[in-house]
């Protein structure tokens, strides 16, 4: 007999080679019907596979992350199954699970194309194999027998990938008349997967490498129920309507151009002022809580990045240096400002009574990324961080923490973020070798993140292998209002460059100390949390924030001079006016103007002009009666002075 | 006979072959004695060189540049016979004059070296040859004869530098026993030279080049009196409290920081908070005129900049391009914003009722200078910009160019820099090669500019090869509390970059046209023109602007609490505070805040704690009374809104 424990700690005795599914079974007949994963110490499990010594276990139903990662594993494997089927002779690449759904990248030779028109066929299928309820069956074998497997079968793709796998850690998943190279996990059978969409074709490099052959990658999604792949496609619907970059364009907030560069975005005046003000709205949070704001250089010398470890670590892979005319001096784009931080607190000498020194900067900085993976405004080349750096004792780190969590706190919820998990990232349990920095330091630095995530309440997942390479990390995810998840500010703890740096104050002994470093950055980066921001409201911006608050809408021509006067009128209130002078008739201007998600229609006509008053129309919610100038001034400006006096207040 | 017409026209016949000296005679003897130097058809002569043909000329006296140029070099000859006659042997590089005296660059051998200490010895034996009032004596000679010279003297310098000229355009000026290769114009004869001092020794590499050799150069200067040699020196003394490398290091504005390279500012916390109160009164004027922020990345592709033209002019002497690890892109640091705009502006369509189109931006531009080219924040290698471009109609250029005047003289004189003259900076007359664009442009272009600054009554000089090599410019010299001259805001018309990215509207007409592009930048960058701000204000800035406004000086730690409560109190009412918690004296607290420049400095004790009020003293005034806190709070918040109302409002 072997013992089992449940996550609320309890403990069972089963038969040795007890399986996931046998133990769910144990339990009740409904679970067993639900349950898609487990996971065996930490690892996932396929629900067939035979437990042999005690374990602690966990039961994945489809709410788990993990059980949807193993039935999107299993989908790819159905997909590529029909595939086969379908199409004789295809080579397969790699087919994982992603974060929604899942690919496969096929060779299906040079006389086959597999387009979009194709997709309903495989789909249905993949239906028709589900159907069959096909166990997956894991075989661990040697590396030799691998070879001579897919030799046989004459897939050039799988044989590559075998060649750099150790012997003895090789295994096959068989479902049905198709064989994978696959570490799994994987459903028990094929039944659970009942709902199926093939989403897209697009084409992609074998191992991402640009110089060898284009394969074709089927992206898909399945469920275990219809309605929600109905569910699923309605918000993908809706996604696609809010899409950033889509509403960016639409709103001129922002632009790319392939002579500037790609993945390098130009801020258009509606989108630099938005941008500004939520800039403002962030240092004037920074200046309560005590942050001192500086400005650096976009380049530093080659040095200070060996220096930081930053050249050791990603030189190679980013922008390569700056060469001088004479000197023959070398200059990196900063991919970071933290160093830059650190040379201004050596700046001058700081004794225990200054600290902590909080330096905050809009710091613009660049990193590589490859085309293929740039993104809107999500993801970019070069992007400004809302960025600061504590510099503290240790007697102060956690209180710091905390008040990092809090300031954090406040933004999200004065911008209607309310909706949001954390996740704290330590060190890969294993290997510390991919870190720098002494061991007992990386201890005490996650330990400080455990307690403060603690003490403030947060609903927190731990990571490990996640941390950053020079410290450990909490992350903010929010939630949208069309329930995605996006990461956006993120809070480390760094001993590493303080000692890099050879950063010291003097401590009340009257000796030199070292001080701690915390990095932090609410928004992520500017442009990050803009795209989200747009993604999130729809493009339909709080009043104090938008970029335009007014449309004024004359009825006619005639009416062009007082609707001049109206918006100099508003003007005067710091409101923030558009007219629309068009030639058009006042129901198309209503109309037109509804969509371009201005929050006040102010329409202008005879009677307006003569009584010095305004038709207020609300976007999306209809009129709001006549009002005086003056009336409408103050009545807007009050609701922005509401909203601000709200951000401001939060707790 | 001749005929020479003088300046104000008039025309008097003259024998061929008389000189500047003779004409001034033959006006007056007092001018004869003033004067020092003739210019010739715009050319600059020696006074005593033959006039042959007829001519227009202008004589030149003390207060003219042309005089002092002519003094300064006779100076630096003066200086050269003394080093000869105090160090035989000596060889002589270059010694010209320049914006503050002369210097003469030279070779005593191995075994000689002249420092600061030699310079008395020097300026006496100077003072002795200058007696001997001894004539400056052109010869024109042969290049064969200079060789001659040269080489019987063995000046292996002078023999380079007579290599690389043409024969027929060499000459040799003689006084006393001194000869040297020289252009000219000199002095009649040394008399004028009476007052005179050696400033400095550095080390100068022959011809700039650090693979040859180091030789010494000498500064010095020298005038017509000892009276203004004394004042001069005074000023000299005064520039030297008011280095703002100095007093930036003092009020903690900016430092600079080996590790992150030379000439590439950080901004302290002050500093940092100086410059963003300056960018938003600036973005305020401007929004008030019409511009429009925009936000752009600080690498562009090689390709913008092949497009723009700068590539081609700077690209060998700039930073040299940044690579990527794959795609074989190449990325250069921006040295200017208006490619970036340029791409803006092609975004989307204009109509012609869309103009002008006015983009600002405070862009972060990079340009590489020499390490030995720096100097504080006045020339450095990364900088901000105070930028915009207007991209207008043809009928619209004057107005637009207007505007621009009008909005910097509004700055200049709100930040009160009310003396100030411009440059209007034109083609070289004779050589076209050097600029990028059509005649019939430059010329349309120069006239906007002539005709705009005649409107405006501004005072205006006309220098012919000073424009920029895509356009003519007015640039705006401002003179600082201490009479100096400061290069500040530039206006320059372009109509070759809208040609070059093909910028178009769509005219009344329904035709594509081509707009015309202002470039203008009232401060020239935020580093150039803070450093001129701490020079003209010697760090006493106006109440508005000074980072810090108030210093509250507790008498005893006791009072620590209350002076806590003073400062939270002026925080609520936006006044930026400051505590001395240090344990010292009132006394001695009052005399080391008095020279941190900070306006007021508010005494607490018991009194004070007591009855709720504070003790004022101002700055460099002394004491004002006793005030109670919201008294106080108001009293210096008037005095802000005051100086932004005064600054808001200058016509």
């Amino acid at each position: 007999m072997i013992h089992i424990t449940f996550p609320d700690q309890s403990v069972r005795e089963y038969e040795e080679g007890v399986t996931g599914l046998d133990i769910a079974k144990s339990l009740s007949n409904s679970l067993a019907r639900e349950v898609l994963a487990i996971s065996v110490n930490n690892e996932i499990w396929d629900l067939t596979r035979p437990i042999r010594e005690d374990a602690e276990i966990r039961l994945h139903k489809w709410s788990d992350d993990e059980a949807k990662h193993a039935f999107w594993h299993s989908s790819a494997h159905l997909m590529a199954e029909a595939i086969e089927a379908l199409y004789p002779g295809t080579k397969f690449g790699i087919g994982p699970a992603i974060e929604n759904g899942f690919y496969y990248d096929v060779d299906t030779g040079d006389d086959v194309i597999i387009t979009d028109a194709d997709l309903p066929k495989i789909e249905k299928k993949m239906k028709a194999l589900s159907a069959l309820k096909n166990r997956y069956q894991r075989a661990h074998v040697s590396k030799q027998h691998a070879l001579e497997y897919f030799n046989n079968k004459g897939d050039e793709y799988k044989l590559e990938l075998i060649r750099d796998l150790e012997d003895g850690t090789i295994s096959l998943y068989s479902h049905g008349n198709f064989t994978d190279l696959c570490r799994g996990p994987h459903l028990a059978d094929t039944s659970p997967i009942k709902a199926i969409k093939l989403l897209s074709v697009a084409g992609a490099y074998w191992r991402g490498d640009e110089k060898r052959k284009q394969l074709t990658r089927i992206y898909g999604i399945t469920f275990p129920k219809q309605s929600l792949l109905d569910e699923y496609l309605e918000k993908l619907e809706l996604a696609k309507e809010r899409d950033h970059r889509k509403i960016g364009k639409e709103l001129e907030l922002f632009t790319f151009s392939q002579r500037v560069g790609q993945g390098l975005p130009l801020w258009l005046p509606k989108g630099a002022q938005l941008r500004e003000r939520l800039e403002n709205f962030l240092k004037k949070i920074q200046r309560q809580y005590g942050y001192e704001q500086v400005i650096t250089p976009h380049i530093g010398q080659k040095e200070l990045y060996v220096t930081s470890g930053h050249y050791e670590k990603y030189g190679k892979d980013s922008f390569q240096p700056i060469s001088t005319p004479q000197e023959g001096e070398e200059f990196l784009l900063k991919p970071m400002n933290c160093p830059h931080h650190c040379e201004i607190y050596r700046a001058k000498p700081h004794s225990y009574r200054d600290l902590p020194v909080r330096l905050a900067e809009f710091g613009t900085v660049y990193r590589y990324e490859q085309s293929g993976e740039l993104h809107g405004l999500t993801r970019v080349r070069g992007f400004t961080q809302d960025d600061a750096h504590i510099f503290c004792r240790p007697d102060q780190l956690k209180e710091e923490f905390i008040k990092v969590i809090d300031i954090i706190h406040h933004i999200f919820n004065a911008l209607d973020f309310n909706d949001y998990v954390t996740q704290i990232s330590l060190r890969d349990r294993e290997d510390h070798t991919k870190y720098i920095g002494s061991d007992e330091n990386w201890e005490k630095a996650e330990q400080a993140i455990i307690e403060a995530a603690d003490e403030k309440g947060l609903e927190t997942v731990i990571e490990y292998g996640e941390a950053a390479f020079y410290g450990p990390k909490l992350d903010f995810m929010v939630r949208d209002a069309i329930g995605r998840k996006w990461q956006l500010g993120t809070i480390q703890v760094d001993y590493n460059l303080p000692e890099r740096f050879d950063l010291e104050y003097i401590g009340a002994d009257n000796q030199k100390h070292r001080p701690i470093m915390i990095h932090r950055a609410p928004f992520g980066s500017m442009e990050r949390f803009v795209a989200v921001l747009i993604e999130h409201t729809g493009g339909k911006f709080p009043l104090w924030l938008t970029p335009d608050q007014v449309i004024i809408l004359p009825i006619s021509e005639k009416y062009h001079e007082y609707a001049e006067k109206v918006s100099k009128f508003l003007n005067n209130y710091d409101i923030r006016t558009l007219i629309d002078e068009r030639s058009e008739k006042i129901g198309k201007k209503i109309r037109d103007n509804e969509l371009k998600r201005i929050p006040y229609l102010l329409i202008v006509g005879e009677k307006e002009a003569e009584s010095s008053t305004v038709s207020v129309r609300r976007q999306g919610e209809g009129d709001k009666g006549v009002m005086e100038l003056k009336e409408f001034a103050e009545f807007i400006s009050q609701e922005v002075d509401s909203q601000l006096a709200t951000i401001d207040t939060i707790e």
